[in-house]
């Protein structure tokens, strides 16, 4: 087995990805965990890496993005500020005898308050893959992120708790009873349209799909859309100073990805869906490269 | 000890709570468990009751209200359609040889979809307790209802989800990290204030509360407060056709129907509160006399 140069890791909260990589950039070996850094307690995050790549017979340095460089991570990598390029700061080395860990720096933004960690090298890696981009990247997922790029920096940026709310909305609450597991494109087009139209009524809309199949027996997989388009719809009403008139990138992959570049292009703004993981690959790539011309 | 002539049950998902009562409406006992709709199967019902009433020696009627009479609950007590009186289709009667209960039917809403049960005895009582009275009543709680009354009859009404989500989000999402037990009233003024003026931007705003303790440092009590703010701000701009112009009554006890209150005197709207312990029980008493008086 060819030893690689260096490797590549994303370290969320709930998960531990791990490439060798050359030289170059070719990806040798792939693996991962779930022993995200919630799991961890910070003397047990060299033992969980080398576990999973201890084999692998690297010498090279190891660069890690995401919640692994936060307070509760392995080392704190502190915050870029806005406006800054993705890997504002550069890098923070993790303690730890027998790796060579470099984690990459998140970014925050002082006014509206707000955090990114590891959106930021997902940013770089597009940013690598598309030299010269300027508009706004979207990035779905439990915290989504929308993200001002210009000049190959970081402008401003905004969280949105929505995948979040999905989750705890359709698995913890009342409406629980009502959602089912399928779907309904045209119940999600619908309900898009409806929050975004009238987003002061959001609120009286949401016991409404408990109390629609109680009276009139509405669907529940259409119930599982609408929530889905409603929680979208008010984050699209929210977001627009960030999409309006501006070209968007969807980083992501799946569904979700998907269901967002759908609501998104409903709007009439021009869409380009770009793989998540291959942005984070690309990033983690930049940020070495960038490493190895400083030293 | 002076047996009851008769017995007022409220019996939500959650509590059991039963009234001895004589016929000219003085309470006699009072007595209460947790024994919920939500704990009983069907056939617990009857004897969850005895365990809490038996030896009061009562040999008259029970009146219940409350999720006793849903589906899953002892006997389901249909739902009278608005418009109607509060206590618009009457009484169920539940099953069981040795107690004489019967269950005041809930009310529900076609258009927009809408379901109460419980409500409808607090409306009754308040109405007995306010005789021609015209206006729209609040009633706070997990799941707040605005109900517009005229006539004596159920107009319309809207259920709000609001104490739900703020449950939600203050202990299970990733903002339960940034927010702590005390209070902040001007924080919580000036939430309501800025999601009644912006509703548009309610979903940038939640995520904030997590981001602006991070950067800012921002104490956990007003992030409480400004929580509990935007999400009540957010329901009475969805509220607005309710209460706007109109006469409110806010029925209920406690912080919750405090914070309801001052959020709706501060859109210059005249409110009186009432206890809605109290309002329950005038309801009991005003269906076991209609029952009285129909037989």
């Amino acid at each position: 087995m060819t030893k690689p140069d260096w490797i590549a890791i994303d370290w969320g909260t709930t998960h531990l990805r791990a490439w060798g990589m050359t030289g170059s950039g070719t990806v040798l070996q792939t693996v991962k965990s779930d022993r995200g850094m919630g799991t961890l307690a910070r003397d047990q995050f060299e033992g969980a890496l080398f576990d999973l790549i201890g084999d692998w017979g690297c010498s090279g340095p190891m660069i890690a993005c995401g919640m692994v460089g936060s307070r509760q991570g392995w080392v704190e990598a502190p915050y870029a500020t806005t406006p800054c390029p993705p890997l504002g700061y550069g890098l923070a080395k993790a303690p730890g005898p027998r790796v060579d860990v470099h984690v990459i720096s998140g970014i925050k933004q002082l006014q509206p308050a707000d955090v990114m960690r590891g959106e930021e090298t997902q940013i770089a890696g597009f940013l690598s893959l598309n030299p010269k981009w300027d508009g706004v990247i979207c990035l779905p997922g439990t915290h989504t992120k929308w993200v001002h790029v210009s000049a190959d920096e970081v402008i401003s940026f905004q969280t949105f708790m929505t995948g979040e709310m999905f989750a705890l909305l359709s698995g913890q609450s009342v409406l629980r009873h009502s959602i089912g597991d399928g779907w309904d494109d045209a119940a999600f087009a619908n309900a898009v349209s409806e929050a975004m139209s009238k987003p002061e009524a959001m609120a009286a809309r949401l016991f409404n799909l408990r109390a629609n199949e109680l009276v009139n027996g509405q669907c529940r997989d259409a119930a599982r859309a609408r929530l889905s388009g409603l929680l979208i719809g008010a984050e699209l009403a929210a977001a627009r100073p960030y999409w309006l008139g501006q070209s968007v990138a969807v980083l992501g992959a799946g569904g979700l990805a998907k269901i967002y570049t759908a609501a998104i292009t409903a709007q009439g703004v021009p869409v380009i869906q770009t793989d998540g993981d291959r942005a984070t690959l690309a990033g983690l790539t930049a940020a070495y490269r960038r490493m190895k011309a400083a030293t």
